[in-house]
């Protein structure tokens, strides 16, 4: 590996900041991991020597790097972080899936990776363009929740769709033309639940595929914000599963492992 | 009024960053308005020019001040601001209640503002320490919609227990006696809602004030970040009165116009 670089989105290769989202990398995806950074103020506190073992024991290399955790992490302190390969995953064509139609906010994009993983929907896809999910400000604010899913990047929805075309489609939009919880009370498996830019919602044309759901609010706000909107879905399509008055079984998220 | 300061918790004043935040004041608190500042690269944008007409028409002098509008808003640019006095709110003892015990993180705060006007939750008691509810990269956050609310502050739960003794209490906890679905299907009003500190959650003996409540997640995070938390309580212990499905005509919000 050369000399390594700020992060930008043309590398090959990522930074997970923090000794916290460093161990849920080696957790998920210990094939990832490439080299150790370790701050030279920190090499004894216990976090880092069990990221130093852990390490060790699949071979990857550490380094005392402080100043390239400075630029990684910016104002944060940051006493370790993991350099990792980036990579793909492909989706479950059986499970339910968050679609994010073109998020900018890395701070909203980290947030939602991380609800998600908690309402067990293990499988986003991101359409293009949108903020870098390998960017370390993402991978923060997810507290490592990224490296537990199965992410995919398509360059438009109808790219998504061709390649999962039996999943139902929520959209959500400010008008869509069901209420949340009813939709979420009669789901259908497997269920894509699909977002829109933060600023500008989905486009119109998404009205028609599938359900538009809308969540009612009143008046005196325009919008939820969108990791906001994300979670209230995420909770209202899997709460009958994880609260367990499973009036509606097909509507309980699979591919995870039951609660 | 003096010289304008930075902002500091300390002053009576505070600053609504921002065109959107600025009208949210007008529009809520006319009386707290005291001073409108304008950039001078932005006095002919159809924004400002509405905000100077409705401070002219309240009596509110507008001045040119590109050093303080750079100094209130950091890096964001910000065309004009309004100071404005801070302001006690009393919590109608009728209405639902939001009761953030400690909260610390600023984007949260406004987030959890925001969500609380859109879901018709109208009363929010904050328990010190915390986080400055004036502080403009609170009021920013919320969008201006912290200016809507009934907002108090008390030094203890205890203080905000003496004067409201009447809610329900849903305190919500990571090891809550009841899941939030089933708590939100039988609330009686009015209720508060009380969420901890982000790091701390609230402290064991809540559990034993009212109806501990729990949202229910999967075990790969830990817990839900508070302003997720707050929101998919709120949409929970809401939605029968915004969706129409009154099946609890006792859990709707009060003390709003109906929608």
């Amino acid at each position: 590996m050369p000399k390594l670089s700020p992060y930008k989105r043309e590398l090959s290769y990522a930074y997970a900041p923090g000794i916290f989202p460093s161990h849920a990398l080696l957790d998920a995806r210990p094939n990832a991991a490439r080299r150790l950074l370790v701050h030279s103020a920190s090499q004894d506190s216990d976090g880092v020597a069990t990221l130093r073992a852990r390490c060790d024991s699949l071979g990857v290399r550490a380094e005392t790097a402080d100043h390239a955790l400075q630029r990684i992490s910016r104002k944060e302190n940051c006493f370790a972080a993991l350099v990792f390969e980036k990579y793909d995953s492909t989706l479950r064509a059986d499970t339910p899936h968050v679609v994010l139609h073109q998020p900018s906010d890395m701070g909203n994009l980290g947030t939602i990776l991380r609800t998600c993983l908690g309402f067990g929907l293990m499988d986003l896809a991101i359409i293009q363009p949108a903020a870098d999910l390998f960017d370390p400000r993402v991978v923060r604010a997810s507290m490592g929740a990224l490296f537990a899913l199965r992410t995919a990047s398509f360059d438009s929805f109808e790219a998504y769709r061709a390649q999962y075309p039996g999943h139902s489609l929520y959209p959500f939009m400010l008008d869509g033309a069901v209420p949340l919880r009813q939709a979420a009370a009669h789901t259908q498996s497997p269920y894509a639940l699909i977002f829109g830019n933060e600023a500008t919602g989905l486009p119109p044309p998404f009205a028609t595929h599938g359900q538009a759901v809308r969540i009612v609010h009143g008046e005196q706000i325009d919008s939820l914000n969108l990791s906001i909107a994300v979670s209230i879905a995420a909770y209202a399509f899997t709460s009958q599963h994880f609260e367990g008055g499973s009036d509606h079984a097909d509507s309980s998220p699979t591919g995870r492992t039951s609660h």
